[in-house]
């Protein structure tokens, strides 16, 4: 990229990240996070749409109550939201920025991801967030997944496109989407129709696996086999509290039941035709030490690469799920806490990546696309794209890490932001020449 | 009794036991009740001594962080405490009313707890403090165990005895004791001096179970064969997160460890020379859906109703945890969080009661002594009694109930409160006549 | 007892024992057992019922195959078996001893169980058996509940009937009962009616526990408290067999069902009101490493101390059957194998039973009746005897033992035959007395 | 194919495959099959080596003690097997037919393997080998996994090579070899040098998944990638029996842990970065309904992708048994049953294979190498003459199949042999014009 003052430029990303990761926000309350790209992205000089402008309601999964929302918000205000943004997102997260450049072209559009998870962050030497202070400072939030990354690498983007954007042509939409983890941010987002015009559609993930394997700092995937379909449950058992010592033939044990369901749910036969993975994240069950315990509750999710191996590892939870509840004479509730159906990048964009990323000296080793271990709500606005005409690719964009996603040590090399800012900005480029012929 | 307006003193007691019912309060936040305590023995005209004076905090266990205490302190005042009273408890729950009569006699004592469980109670037509308008305000907190009740039989006879002092000989001390619920309130109180002199100890409870059938009601059971001995323990699970799908042979799954644990633990052969217990109340693990559990809670009893029955159930249940966590790569804290011992009562108390039981219209079918179908921290207030060469006997008071003790429909007769405090109240002058002899 | 060459008498009697040990015979196959015991009978004079004579054939539980009661039948009779007897038999084991007196007088019955258990006895040093040469010889099964002393007491007690009939009234029947482990010898023995008449009825188990507590040497119980109703099945899980690596999710697996069940099972609550239990003995599953089970087949038994318990106890055990079939998919059968009954000792013959004893210088402890610490078809002789309005007992003979009943180190003081024989003699004489008044 | 008659031929073909299937034979007792092998090559002019010639005993895994090797010899026998063949195996199977043509060349092989499983083969109408009378007349023992189809392969092929002979080049080694499910039949053959001169080996099975899909019937896949690394264990538990009633706590049930460790074994997490699978097939538990079970026996097998994931699935599960015995006090034995190590295939033959199937009118859906869903021992011969510089291929015969591999309805497609036959033929042939340049 040939921009002047770089080395300023990418101190200035490592500090977008760092200021995304000490204040993590989960997903549906990215009230700060939201409220600071809107801010970037207005001074820029972008159009920018907030929260209800682009966020459907009803799409929302695990949106917290309005009570927990008001607080969320304050608490974002404490720490530096400003109420103006709050205030046009209506209590929903979310932020559009829209770049109408004078040339005639395509729409093209980037989407980042912004929300953390639910985690509580490691505070010990040794940890880089911590030793270099900018370990969360909400306590049970954390970015271990490197949507912190992919915001700085939004915000950076921006910059570069809209000084360039005399070089640019049609319109460009920066898409930073919340609730990316089980959240169905993007099914919200698209439902809003923000992206029906799309002709070209970028997206990705740092670091994530490429065929089983990690992909470390300074390698690139330019494409996605299809994501795994997963499918996610929040199921409560009923049962019967009773005295464990005088009445224990009274209770109906909840507990128990859920323990079991856990272990054969976990137990399920892996399915011969292709990747399947299932797991039971939380379990919470019992009231007192000296009461059998009459209630569970658990959340589980179920995963597949196509709609036959998410089907059966959908079906064997549920059985499981019936039958010990049978088992232990509960009464329950199996709640649908939404699914990401799979999606698969356009073969001519990965070529359009790879053949870019090998202009930008970082990017060492280059990958076609591949099956990506895991689950990613970019399959929504893959296929809405898609469905429409369009083209769209998820990018592996390599970067070493020091933990596993979601391990309370995960950290990233931050060497993978410049030049994935640098890609994505070639990539709009790119494709106006690609349209003009 | 030959008391006058015996029906509008009945009516006293059930209101009493209604307000501690509507207000309750778990182990170590019994402000409120004890504020009230203190108010009506000090209006009788009772020394009272309450909180710190009579608690020794080392002895404590579950009671909650300073900021918790603080929280449900004014909790209780928003709720009617007397804020005098909660300055000189000095954060610490439990009241002690003294008697002095004017006659040479013995130190005899009555002894009841006051404690509500971590419970939520129903909120249904058909539970009667619901349909009374008496259920429990203080979510998560319910009297499920009927000590509402023998707080207002302690309180009703607190009255009486005030009332009859000059038939009454030596001292009478009312000890009300906290935390009876896995708290170690028993110990705390008793630690503190203040039964280090009592002749005869008198408590009990309603309705609880006598060799396997519950006391009805119009029933009595004399005294108590052992108790079960009851040790507990908090178990904490620590392994290592992982992405479910990307990474799931990093993970160290604390939940699946717990599950495994839990099973086995209720699985655990029955000792075939006494009774034996065991329960796995509470299991909390995991932080979200997608993410390996890096932890998990476990909150568990062992109980046998001898010494070898009761180290047989712990020691199976400590291999049991050490194993599982090894079989999943876990680090684990074992957390002692106390244990009550078995007591007896005197057969010479016994035949008192039931003589004294006899002359009682309400009582129509007396037991002896009998075994207790579970643990009560009484057996603290009975070895210290005992131990100083007096007596001492656990009482039960037949009464039909709605549900099993810990449900969360629990409810009980409340015709048991009227004959109760004549019966103690008779104790009380049948020891003066005895101890004259 | 006033027996001459006492010493050599009781040589005898540890002969018999010893005898019997060596070729232990399970239920149903017990023909060198029976043979031997019919010899003797035969030789003394008694009047010998055997086999198909005395055992109703639709009342068998689990008896083998033709097949193999042929190839068993060889087996005795290389064993010693007298083929004579074999014949009489007709495939079915068990004798009967009938004495008739030249006195008037009641019909007094005594029961003996003959039969061994599937057990492997150990063979190692330190063993009785095994360094005095006497361990089983018959692999896969062994006396390791007592059933071998048992009988040697019959044979013991039938010498001194016979040489003392003089003083003796009535008729006396000795029962040589097969089959007590589990296959309903004492119902098919009874459905024959040689129980029908008799009056008194006396029977037992050598070193039993009693309320809990084992019987050591030197002591007595006079009789039972409600035995255990035990209850049980045979399960056979049949799921589908797939290849574990290429086509996991086209299997059922039956052994991940069956795993389980057993776990749950054994983890069923116990009743808060009274004695219950419950063991899965058995669980084969599975036909090859590299095949996911197809099949599963598990040995239950449910028990409970009274109709209620045990009825618990049974649907328990039956809900989590169905539930893990479910579970997994598979169809399923449940075979029920027979039940026992609680039976109850009659209080007049107890007090006889202690009296009695008390004239025999080896019994040194002295109980009443108590409650049995398992269950025994002992109960289905005494229902009989006492629904036609006579009387019965089951008395313990206090052993010391070596190790648990049915552990394959079992073995017991040989000291406890002698003053068993003894004790019944007695019995038999002050039951003429009695009835003579 | 020029072969005249060649409908003739397909119905030799199909009546090897039927009589093989019909007297199934598992691992190691394959006496009546490797005997007719052997007639059929020494017939037709082959050298033949069979038993101990070409099996070094040390390394069989899983052969049966020798008394049961008799009674299999003489139920061989009885079912048709020549004494003299049986002679000369001297108790072990397994056959080798050798060619020498009259032209140079390199030294040619091909594998065939012919043990049958331990299952129990369906006698339904519906099942084709019941309903058309070649459902296996050996009880226990089942072609599972179409070693029938391979076997008679391998003799129509011996046919055709021997009548071509001269159109054929160098040595030609035919491989029967045994006890390929779990019995290291091929690493047991291979250690007797009999492949240490092979240039070229052909080997494969019939209708094995590729890259997760089952190759039906018209379809071939060239080669394979790396099969699955299986490690296989044998695992005894040694608790106690106790009377599950009267003395339940003195029992160590080695049942309840067997059961905790296949559950928990089947819960291993999968490997993120490959395949791994793993099975506990077999597990027997416990002597009688009422004796709390003192053993347990387990059969397991873990595999991976790659040494890392197989030792991972390995480490795991040993892990989980040593923590299992602990949790219930066990003693324990672990008994490595053989591995069989990954293998692949030389991209030279696999061209050559899809090349060469290419001209067979059959076969018209083609792939090249992929991932094959399971083991096979055949990676021992491929290994063997890849380290001496040869190469090796295994192929992937497409056939339909009626129900999955292992499975007691397992049926296969017979069209598969006669182009099979043929696709070797032609492999011996273009191996011939190969090395001629």
């Amino acid at each position: 990229m040939n921009y002047k003052n770089a080395n300023e430029f990418e101190q200035k990303l490592i500090q977008y990240r760092r200021d995304f990761h000490k204040y993590a926000e989960a997903r549906w309350v990215e009230f700060r996070t939201s409220s600071k790209v809107a801010q970037v992205l207005s001074e820029l000089g972008y159009d920018v749409l907030v929260g209800l402008d682009i966020i459907v309601p009803e799409e929302c999964i695990g949106r917290p109550k309005e009570d927990l929302i008001e607080q969320e918000q304050k608490r974002a205000v404490n720490q530096g939201a400003d109420p103006f943004w709050l205030k046009k997102m209506q209590g929903y997260t979310g932020v559009v920025g829209i770049l109408k450049t004078k040339n005639p072209g395509p729409v093209t559009a980037f989407r980042f991801d912004i929300d953390a998870l639910n985690n509580i962050e490691a505070k010990e030497k040794g940890h880089r967030p911590y030793d270099e202070g900018f370990v969360s400072v909400n306590e049970g939030y954390m970015h271990a997944c490197g949507h912190d990354g992919h915001t700085a690498i939004g915000l950076g983007l921006a910059e570069v496109l809209m000084k360039m954007r005399d070089e640019l042509c049609g319109t460009i939409k920066l898409f930073f989407q919340p609730s990316e983890e089980g959240g169905g941010g993007a099914r919200a987002m698209v439902a809003s129709g923000i992206a029906d015009d799309v002709n070209y559609l970028f997206t990705g993930h740092i670091g994530l696996a490429h065929n089983g394997v990690p992909l470390n700092s300074h390698s690139i995937a330019g494409g996605c086999n299809d994501f795994l379909d997963n499918r996610r449950y929040d199921i409560t058992f009923i049962g019967k509290a009773a005295h464990p010592c005088g009445d224990p033939h009274k209770g109906k044990n909840a507990l128990l039941a859920a323990c079991t369901a856990a272990l054969n749910i976990h137990a399920i036969a892996p399915h011969g035709e292709g990747l399947s993975r299932v797991n039971v994240g939380v379990l919470n069950a019992g009231v007192s030490r000296n009461t059998i315990a009459p209630t569970a509750f658990l959340q589980i999710e179920a995963r597949g690469d196509s709609d036959e191996t998410a089907e059966y590892m959908e079906q064997r939870v549920l059985c499981i799920i019936k039958s010990t509840a049978q088992m232990y004479g509960l009464e329950y509730e199996t709640k649908f806490m939404g699914s990401t159906p799979s999606a698969k990048s356009d073969k001519e964009l990965v070529d359009v990546v790879l053949k870019t990323a090998s202009t930008i000296e970082w990017f060492k080793e280059f990958h076609g696309e591949g099956n990506v271990g895991g689950s990613d709500d970019a399959s929504e606005w893959m296929r809405k794209v898609q469905s429409n005409g369009g083209k769209a690719t998820y990018i592996g964009l390599g970067a070493d890490f020091a933990a596993s996603f979601h391990n309370n040590y995960f950290d990233f090399d931050e060497g993978v932001l410049m030049p994935s800012v640098e890609l994505f900005y070639k990539l709009a480029k790119e494709v106006c020449e690609k349209s003009e012929k």
